[in-house]
């Protein structure tokens, strides 16, 4: 059952320790199929290692679990909501990796400073609000997805949030752009860290970098 | 003799260059059995390509050699002292990591700055006030041991400590939990090196994660 | 066709992600045979996995395709202009490796702080100064390599800029040569972050380095 | 001639990439015949990976070539000067890991912040002063030796220094423990980079590890 799907997820997963993102069990990729509105993602505190296709998890929207004998994911209810709120993408990455993490704790978007920025995300990738204890002490997981929608102005271009305390979610229109843009918010994230305020950069350049890579009048790459 | 805990014993060393905690010689982890109060500790100044699970040195709680012909670590009284007045946990990592020690040599504890920290220590990661000169020019390991537990406000909670221009212990219920959160303690000690006063965290976060991973109540991972 | 050149620009793109300076299809390297005027390139989002020799673009230095089926780099109207106006490279490197995109984006030049720089680089390495709106939305990648030609005082005794917001350009007499200086662009790029002005190098020193390994009375090495 | 001797400075030259203190060329390892007072040291420029125990070149204590055919490293006058004024030493190691070089460019010396330094060095690391232009425009290489000998209170207890604006030198009892040196004080210029005056480390506890591993009194290893 989804056998390409939990092909793709499992390889999205592996990228996460591959590309220094994420030790032990810290990160977790998932994607949807969205005929039958089913998510596979990987399961809760199995190391890297130790995945395979088959151990990926398959959930439908509403965290039933359809197919797997493992728990899935324990921020499993944080990638639902990002599906069902925004309904053009397929896949979502979450790591605690260092530097992206290191602005989710300062509370700090990562506004753009560059063209690498630029290049992947269309605007500063915003930081949500910290949860209340309310929303900690209830449905948590599930308000983590809440607040990142919320703080999101556009997350077709933006495909990437901070949680406040916490980490960084990126997603895209499967599960290996997903965690290839996490590897992107990591880039960003080292670089503005150590960036000063050099004046603000052009929204021309913005605007070209962004648009040469996406959307109908895209240039780069073979397509 | 104790083949089992010598064999984990090797891994947890091992992991400690493997995950970038040490060159050369410089960590050092071991385990106990409990039942016959033995522990089985890395041999001093032996380089980790050279280890094998039969060349870790036994000892009891005394620190007498009871099997092996190397001479065990110099760190041998730290992990001892940490067994005897700790009798919850069952193996002890120490590393020169960078940015713990960093932290160490700071004389700072390591505040927590978001779920990562929460993730696996329930508060602050204490330093330990500096060794006295008649300390230092006593039974110096064994008061390193000593100013440890002493500083330790919840070793259950909180399975390490800073010792004062030095370097971080960690431990847990076996050799390699120990290793292992010396590794999480390198990762947290990197992104606070970093991270601003952001506010204080919500004490209800600090503890959704981390009794979301421990306790009774935990739902992380597959049991 | 330019077989010879064609492995030597594959061998150079390599390197970047070899080197750590690029992930992903972040970097592009080229050479020029001087005799036909044509240029070897990376091809367009391409990722460094998939590369051959025989997968490299050729063109001509009016950006046309001579040779290839791939579309190539979009930065190559960058690296014509170069060749174009510094008639004595062979070859061009472009990377977003952190610390020379932090100069870039920080807008800032890099100062010789030793002889690491002055082994490499008679005198600072200049950054371009920001391409005006018109110029981002005109001939955008023809318009970067005409402000690098532009800010740069001694193309070569100083075989890199910084391109304001974006990142570093190097070049040299083949595209190994290019790869290499953007490699040594990154050292000491890092190490100019944390260098305070300890008070001005002397120019002698500065003078000596390069001179050993660069121009007739060079010393170093085995020529 | 002197298999042994090339054997072991081919591999402290070897460890200098793989513990990440050198690339390209940048660092270089010799060791010396006291005997015969003869030194084999690395080839100028050439690359790690094309070394080889034969390829190293033997010098006198005057730099007249002995055995090879290749040019010795252009800081061989360096390494000399340095194995005449300290009698005692067996092996030279000068690299441009980052670390060291920051503290070298910024022209301070490297204090004891812990007892990972204390393991090795028994007081801080001095910077030696720049060199005059004339001393530049003279024998530069020989000077910088002089400059280096000049600076040192120490040089049994305290195996390395800085040359201001340049890098790190090290040595040791032989090529390997000159080449190791130079890996600790890339580790300790590191965490020294990152550590504010925490108050000042006991000199009973900087005694007490560097006794432990140093002098009769040792008890830390095997022996």
């Amino acid at each position: 059952m989804l056998n390409e799907l939990k092909t793709q997820v499992h390889e999205a997963n592996m990228l996460l320790p591959r590309m220094g993102l994420a030790i032990f069990t810290w990160g977790n990729a998932s994607g949807i199929d969205r005929a039958s509105g089913l998510v596979a993602i990987k399961p809760s505190g199995v190391p890297y290692e130790l995945l395979r296709p088959d151990r990926m998890v398959v959930v439908d929207l509403t965290g039933k679990v359809i197919e797997g004998d493992l728990k899935p994911s324990s921020d499993t209810p944080t990638h639902l909501e990002l599906y069902r709120r925004f309904p053009s993408i397929g896949g979502v990455a979450h790591t605690h990796s260092r530097h992206a993490t290191i602005f989710a704790q300062n509370r700090q978007p990562i506004p753009p400073h560059g063209t690498t920025h630029a290049d992947h995300f269309h605007g500063p990738v915003p930081c949500a609000r910290p949860l209340t204890d309310e929303e900690i002490n209830g449905d948590y997981e599930l308000n983590a997805g809440k607040v990142i929608a919320e703080c999101h102005p556009d997350h077709v271009g933006i495909p990437a949030a901070l949680l406040a305390f916490h980490g960084p979610f990126a997603w895209g229109p499967d599960a290996l752009a997903a965690a290839r843009n996490a590897a992107v918010l990591e880039e960003i994230a080292y670089m503005a860290l150590h960036c000063q305020a050099a004046g603000p950069v052009s929204q021309a350049l913005l605007d070209r970098h962004y648009f040469r890579k996406h959307g109908p009048g895209a240039s780069y790459g073979q397509n």
